[in-house]
């Protein structure tokens, strides 16, 4: 159990935490823009090994560096690791942000900025919770590893490398992956897995050069063909039409939909929150829970092609782009999913459509049976005085795979963040009570683990 | 006749001609952004005026300028209307430029820049028709007027307006169209109508701010929901499925039909240009060649929504856009056609889609038996020493049906332009043969009709 000094230690050093977060988040760090990436790794290196910690900056051509870093405890023979990482989503739309995303400030004891809570607040999290152990305590309840990554908002396109060639730096009996948060009602959720995705830019090119629009009399609009790509893609219930696309999805056991049950939803707040009328296709409440869960989505992140500009421009465009993001579940094979897509645009009159690969991740669950899940759940209760919300997967997704496949070690995601934190959007956000608290429950985690 | 002085003037100030249309090219009038449309009026103004013409610029409410311009002549009762116009195309993609759009110059006998050709090179070339017979004769084979507008590349929005209101100035006996061309083996082509359009731009929003991707399982998403949209309105072969959309479509007479036949094609040099393995449908030669005149459209001429950047940004558009063009033949009804298409997305689940009229005009075409698409064709026979072409519509459209259908006048496009000249696209260009001989065409054109 977490000692009374070691809270105190946390409380007493809230605002150098949060200096320390604003810091990082200041470096700008877009992965999908390659900017700022070294600067931002040789800044994390260096927190890494002021706080102690053995430090590697390990690297691999055309990748964004990976820093990697260690320290023993005789405690326990248990290894913890935290994966996080260093890279931001881009800030678009800037217009919308009311202080600029990569000049972080605190308002109302909330820290605001690009990356303060995806994911670089968690990261500076997990060094501190270290930091206050060994100042504290002098030790840690069991060994950590730290595994920070630069590329993960670009689909973690080099981890699986990492992984492969520095195999034994990265085993553990348990990660804490990057994120974890409260709801509006301070209520922390400890979720366990993740949805998998195939990332994939089309591009199709009908013509050499823009023509005139009169010309649409004769000529081929990679518009409109793409517009029947599209509708070959999915029906009108948001079912992938690709053959074999569900073959592979698991179904919810019993006592799964038993956890889902309980799980609170707040349908009407959600759907406020993004003036949505409607949930997809009218589904109730329950239906949408487990859609977050359970649903492998088809959907068009980015589209263009001509003119954009005020007014009218008569144009027929020569090509267009679309960008789609397809969730994955357990347990869909992308590798096998691209294939099969491939083929079927081959097969319906696509041949000449490029397929650019983004990323390709499968999804990774952990069961909430787990001891590892048991002790982040318990902690959670411990620290929030309630039962913590537990979600069997997030919506979302991350290369969570890659370690728990690997060294079949179990995961939970268990942070400093909250719901309401504007991830990859405009204003993003941390509440400072949020960072105190969620440290605490992260190093009750460690201790419950390790003494199991 | 054109008188041998008159032709020696024109070949003998050919250079000083060129310049004025530099010059006035390279005041950029970009109608789209509204961006130098009163400085570009202000410079056509005085030209008109510095050629001798009586002048005024008219205004109306949030309207580009019009310049208008009148020259009397003693020698015939006919009255002729140049209607040209100054503003131009946006100029983008500009990277595709060999030199700037708005700094026009000259390499090997070919004037470069945005406008050249369309249309600044042809409404100075009226302008220097007119100071050559001035110079040369001391009048004019006939009366003349100018109707310069401003916002041609916008859909003249406001032309029907200045028509109304200025309904006595712009009586004529025949008009000058903005454009006329020669093929790439020098033959004149005598264009004799134009196609309707509605430029309508669709907006589709279904959250009130982007989402993470992940909520793709359960949010609706308006690029999907557009998708279903197009695939509503058109069929695989091109056909636009609002109801009665073809209702009005005229058919083409058998002596049309000959004129469209003794039409020369170049299919596979067409194609060639645009990089097109086929046309439309895998249509030939002389279906294509009847589709440009006779086939309504439907054409995608911008559609964007979400993260257009490198990489992959994971993000669930609130918002997509639409801008479409639909060309219209003789007799479809754009008011009526507008309030079908309202209707059918209506009735289709759309109601919310918002349609935004850009622009909407109906076809007109003057019969290729008319005494002034006559003299036009005679006329370039005898300045070319060929045949012309007879195209009995262009496939683009203009704003021809305010002075054709008002005034019961027959209209022709002849000019100075070429074939290749990159209208609304990348290095537009005017060649200065081409320009020397349009202009002695018109005249031509001029004295004939004069003479009936």
């Amino acid at each position: 159990m977490v000692s009374p000094k070691f809270e105190k230690y946390v409380n007493d050093n809230l605002n150098s935490f949060a200096k320390e977060v604003m810091k990082l988040s200041a470096q700008p760090s877009v992965s999908a823009r390659k900017e700022g990436i070294e600067e931002c790794a040789a800044m994390v290196e260096k927190m890494v090994r002021d706080t102690g910690a053995e430090t590697k900056v390990l690297r691999i051509d055309a990748a964004a560096p990976l820093v990697y870093g260690e320290i023993k405890s005789t405690r326990s023979k248990k290894t913890i690791m935290f994966y996080n990482h260093y890279d931001v989503q881009p800030e678009e739309p800037l217009e919308l942000w009311k202080s600029p995303p990569f000049k972080p400030e605190i308002r109302d004891g909330v820290i605001y900025g690009r990356g303060v809570s995806d994911d670089k607040g968690e990261l500076v999290s997990r060094l501190k919770i270290v930091e206050s152990y060994l100042k504290t305590e002098g030790e840690l309840p069991c060994s950590v590893k730290f595994c920070f990554e630069g590329e993960e908002e670009s689909g973690s396109v080099h981890l699986g490398d990492y992984v492969s060639k520095y195999s034994d730096l990265f085993k553990a009996d348990a990660v804490v992956w990057e994120y974890g948060t409260v709801d509006t009602k301070g209520t922390p959720k400890v979720t366990l897995g993740v949805k998998g995705m195939i990332y994939v830019e089309f591009v199709l090119k009908s013509l050499s050069q823009d023509a005139h629009s009169s010309y649409a009399a004769v000529l081929p609009s990679a518009p409109w063909r793409m517009v029947r790509l599209l509708n070959l893609l999915k029906d009108e219930n948001e079912r992938v039409l690709v053959p074999g696309w569900y073959d592979g999805v698991m179904t919810l056991a019993e006592d799964e939909l038993g956890v889902l049950q309980e799980m609170p939803f707040d349908g009407a707040g959600f759907k406020k929150t993004f003036g949505a009328g409607n949930f997809l296709g009218g589904i109730g409440d329950d239906q949408a829970k487990k859609a977050l869960v359970q649903r492998p989505t088809g959907n068009i992140a980015g589209i263009w092609a001509g003119y954009q500009g005020p007014g009218g421009k008569t144009v027929l465009p020569k090509e267009i782009h679309v960008k789609m993001d397809f969730r994955l579940v357990p347990d869909q094979d992308p590798d096998d999913l691209w294939k099969r897509m491939r083929k079927y645009l081959d097969d319906n009159g696509f041949a000449d459509v490029e397929m650019q690969l983004e990323s390709m991740e499968p999804a990774a669950r952990t069961s909430y049976k787990d001891p590892f899940a048991q002790a982040a759940i318990q902690a959670a209760e411990k620290v929030y005085g309630k039962k913590p919300v537990v979600e069997l997967s997030s919506p979302g997704t991350g290369p969570l795979y890659l370690f728990t496949r690997r060294y079949s070690m179990p995961s939970a995601d268990i942070g400093v963040s909250a719901e309401d934190g504007g991830i990859h959007a405009p204003n993003e956000n941390l509440k400072l009570e949020d960072l105190r608290k969620g440290m605490i429950w992260i190093a009750e985690t460690m201790e419950l683990f390790s003494a199991a």
